[in-house]
Order: C-alpha cells, then sequence, then structure tokens
C-alpha cells in the first residue's frame, strides 16, 4: 500500500545546544502562547493595511458592531483573484450584499445573494465592476501547462508536514502544500478564505467568497482558490445560525446577514488603519512555538502527540496601536 | 529527522476487479454522500437508546427547542468516566447547569458553574452523586502500568492514517488511535465529547463535559478521555456566541446557556426514544466513502487530494423512524 507522510516534527530544527537528561528534566516547558508573547518583537512583522479587507456586517441583535478583518496572500499566490478582489472593494461591490451560507463544521459564504424581480419571475444579480480577470486553474497550485512554468518555492529548510501529493510547510507566514511534481498552494486551515466558483472551467471572481469555519477541509486544497485568512472577528461568521437549506444556504432570505461595506484596509471611511502584524514563521520563537503545539509539555499535559497538522499551528498574528 | 506517517490512501482496500484504463475513465465517481446513500440496509448497524446522552438546552431567542444528542463510546475506551456519566444523568444532576464556556474554533464546555453565595462569599458547587469513580490516568490508553495490561485492538485489516505516536483507524464505528508501543484511544474530532479535568492525576469525573467545535486538537488526544460524540444538534452549540473570558467562558455569567435536562435515550420522559443507526465501517460502502472523502473525483473536484486525514472522514450517522 502506498503511504503519504504527514506531519514530522520540527524539534530537529531548534538550535538547542544538547542537554543532559538531568537538564532536560529541570526545563520548564513554557505553553505556546508564552512562547509567542516572549518573542522579541523583531520577530514581528507588520502587515500593509493595503493588504486587509475590512467586513462589516450589520450590528447584531443586541446592537453590537460586527467587523471582520481579511489578510489577503502575499505573491505568488492567487494573484489574478487578489486584484479582482481589490477591483470589487473599490467599487463598494458588495455594499449590500450579505452572508447567504453557513453550514456547519465546513464554511460560511457571502456575496450577491441576487434579487428575486417580482414583474420578470427572474433572479437578478448585481453587476460586476468592469475589468475583472478571468483567472485561470493553473494558478490553483502554480503550475502552468502552457509555458511549462512552475511557481517553485519548495521551501527546503524544514519540512513540517508531508502530505498527500506532497508537503506543507510555512511561507512567509503562510500554510503552504508542495508537490512532489512542482507548484505550491495555499493550504485550506480554518479561518482561510476562499473564492467560491461554479464548476470546471469555472473558476470564480472573487466576487463570492468562503471561509472556513470547521476541520481542515485539505480535499479543496488546489481545487479552489485561496485568497486570504481572517485575521479577527471570525466569530462574527463562526457563531451564525446554521443555514437549513441545501449545503447549508439560508432557505429564508430573511435570514441573511447583511454585509454593510467591504473595503481595503487603506480605503477605509474611517480612521485609524487597523494595523497587524505576524510572528516570522522563518524566526525561532516561530520553530518553538511550532514544537510546542506539536508536543505539548506544558502542565496541563502528559503525553506529547509527537507531530500536529500544520492547520493546528496557526500562525500568530496580534493587532498593534495605529500609528 | 523522524518521520510520522499519516495518511494512506485506502483505494487499495477496495475489493474492485482490475479495470482497463479506458474503462476507468468512463467509470462514474458518486460524491461521498451519494455512496453513504447507496449503502444496503445491512450495512447500517443501530445505536442503542441505552448508549445515548439527550442534552435538552432552554429555548433560543425566537423559542425553539434546542437538543443535543451524543452517542457514548463503547467499550474497551472510557468506560470508568462512562459508567460515571450515567449515574450523573440518572441522579439528574445536570438539570439546571449550563453552558459555560465557548472558545472559537476549540471547544463548548457545559456543567456546574457554581453559586455565588453573597452571604459566604465563596462559590458553591453541587453535590455529586454518590459513588462516582476516580478513573485512572491509564484508561486514556488502554496501558495499565501496574497489571502490563493493554488493550489491544491494533486493526490490521487497513491502517488508514499513521500519525504521531502510532497510526489511526475505525474500529466498530469510531476513530481510534493506536501506539506502536501498545494501546488505544478514542481521538479528538469534530464534535467528540471528552471529560474536562483539572491538573494530573485529576483525570475528571464526567460531571464537567466538552465538545469539539473547530479544527481536530489531537494534542488532547491521550491526555484527556473522549467518551462520545454528537450525532445531532451540535450546531446549537457550535452557533453559540463565543465567551470573552480567559478561554472563552462567559465572562457574564447572564450570557450562560441553561441545561434543562440531560437524560440517557432510555430514561426520556417523553417518548419516542432517539433512534439512530451508523455505517458499519468494516463495511465495503464504507471503505469506498472513505476513499471517496479522501479521493473527491465527483464533478465538483479537479484534483483528488490522495488521501485525508481521520477526521475529514467522519462516520456517517443517520436518524430512522422510531419503532
Amino acid at each position: 500500500m502506498r503511504k503519504n507522510i504527514l506531519l514530522a516534527p520540527i524539534a530537529a530544527l531548534l538550535a538547542a545546544a544538547p542537554v543532559s537528561a538531568q537538564e532536560e528534566e529541570k526545563k520548564e516547558y513554557p505553553s505556546p502562547n508564552a512562547i509567542v508573547d516572549a518573542a522579541p518583537a523583531s520577530d514581528w512583522k507588520a502587515i500593509a493595511a493595503s493588504d486587509l479587507l475590512v467586513m462589516d456586517l450589520a450590528p447584531d441583535a443586541e446592537g453590537n458592531k460586527r467587523r471582520v478583518i481579511i489578510q489577503l496572500m502575499p505573491e505568488p499566490f492567487s494573484q489574478g483573484w487578489i486584484r479582482n478582489i481589490r477591483k470589487l472593494a473599490a467599487a463598494k461591490f458588495w455594499d449590500g450584499t450579505s452572508i447567504n451560507r453557513v453550514q456547519d463544521n465546513y464554511v460560511v459564504q457571502w456575496g450577491d445573494a441576487g434579487y428575486d424581480n417580482p414583474e420578470s419571475g427572474e433572479t437578478e444579480q448585481k453587476a460586476l465592476p468592469e475589468g475583472l480577470e478571468v483567472v485561470p486553474e493553473w494558478q490553483y497550485d502554480g503550475v502552468d501547462p502552457s509555458k511549462e512554468e512552475v511557481i517553485v518555492l519548495h521551501p527546503s529548510e524544514y519540512v513540517l508536514d508531508e502530505t498527500y501529493s506532497g508537503w506543507a510547510n510555512f511561507v512567509d507566514g503562510w500554510p503552504i502544500g508542495s508537490a512532489t511534481d512542482g507548484g505550491d498552494w495555499p493550504i485550506h486551515c480554518y479561518g482561510a478564505v476562499g473564492v467560491g466558483r461554479n464548476y470546471s472551467p469555472d473558476t470564480g471572481t472573487g466576487a463570492e467568497l468562503y471561509t472556513v469555519i470547521g476541520h481542515a477541509p485539505r480535499h479543496l486544497d488546489r481545487n479552489i482558490a485561496v485568497v486570504g485568512r481572517i485575521i479577527e472577528g471570525i466569530e462574527h461568521l463562526s457563531s451564525l445560525p446554521r443555514g437549513k437549506g441545501q449545503l447549508g444556504f439560508y432557505a429564508d432570505a430573511s435570514k441573511r446577514i447583511p454585509i454593510t461595506s467591504i473595503r481595503m484596509g487603506d480605503e477605509l471611511e474611517q480612521l485609524p488603519q487597523p494595523a497587524f502584524e505576524y510572528l516570522d514563521t522563518a524566526s525561532e520563537a516561530f520553530a518553538r512555538y511550532a514544537d510546542a503545539r506539536a508536543n505539548r509539555r506544558d502542565p496541563f499535559f502528559i503525553k506529547p502527540a509527537g507531530g500536529a497538522d500544520i492547520c493546528n499551528i496557526p500562525v500568530p498574528v496580534r493587532r498593534v496601536a495605529a500609528d
């Protein structure tokens, strides 16, 4: 039987001096959070406000504001869809659209649910802004069949998670899969944001988006574009009532949650701009954090697992005071 | 670097006759759900009402009933805690307790939050019923150090998910981990129900329970007792507002959700008893379902993943008409 490999522990990465068994026993094992809290300021990297997508929902039943902040992926991933998303935000396309689907242990989806025109009997959709790209399927994982060009990252420093058709690792703050036969792709973890689409060869424009609210649906990797991740406010989506229609769509249109606006972080009407930073995934602090996630030895734990799925090592992101 | 193995595809299991490449191409690939729907009645196994724990919450803001149904684990797993849980239900211990913690992408926890006595200034807890067992830690994974006895299942028919300290597989309808050095344990997947505890050597009584509402926290395996899984109504827990206190506890006690009652499925005041069945994990239909989860080839998909985390192959459970 063929076997795929997952999850080599990254303890081997740690540049620790050899210690005796006795010293090892005496050593204190901080929790993953404590390691992150102790990371030096130089290990944190700023996230540009121009790479944030800020979604405001209508206030909840108690009048509380609901803001969800999405970090878009850096190059070279999914950039065709991300250019479309920037155009859609600039055109205020999503203002007045809604959250339409909440499927337990799977996804929350938003976009234009359409308007049922009583005169024509048709469902009408908003016009998309001009100039959106039709993104080719090869951009899911970076293998361009026409050019024989491949997005090749294959970071060789450490392989965290060898799985399925290749392996996985962190690249510039993101969980990334890599195929043995070439190509790299963003991984669907909890909070990942992807582009809804119809059947192939449609790849979606970016007007219809979803986020993961359950166990990582890794079968979607290389089949749908991942364009970002939620870095604040996911609870405003994950705690919504589940839809009772097929696939978790709200069968009753009145249950949809109105989206007031979606804007780029540097184009908000109200200041300050949101300011965040992430823990450099090439830092020693991140390696220690990832090892601690895979091998919990802080006081509550008895038996370290010896490994962790890459989606159980969320990249630490924190809010910082705006300038 | 040591590597742990995860996720051999189980395609090799399928007792399919060899087919030519041409025939293979013509073959239709049903979705995982279609495979489950087509499974013969003989592949479904009844779940006894006496193995169900039925939790009723206070109605929601719109007056809708909220019932959550938990299937308890079969022998030989976690039986000490499960005996306690049966006693707690019989004593109506949980009636008037509450959901106290909702931590995003992690757990929902319930039990006795205690009563702040204004006279004494102390937090008072309900008395536990007499005769609860103190369950030893070895029952987390079945290795009894005093007796050198081991729960050994090590199902050899097919290894689905070799990971961490051993491998994982389905046994009698449940995802189970197995260590290379002996011992077996239930795996924390989405919807798994476990026993809250304090620091070791405390193992919890079963009075404080939680369920997983995010990516499988496999680092909890072998460290906490898994006693069951939610088979209906998890949305009444997963869609609750997230707690704003430490670890997702409700800082404001008024946010707690009252538990009206928890009863065994065969001790409900109102009939009919809940009746469910699960797809036999030793059946050919289950093997085909698991393979389809690992290798999606139904029309939406382009590139099959080639593998799946065991927690991304939820065991199909369905409600059946009561007698």
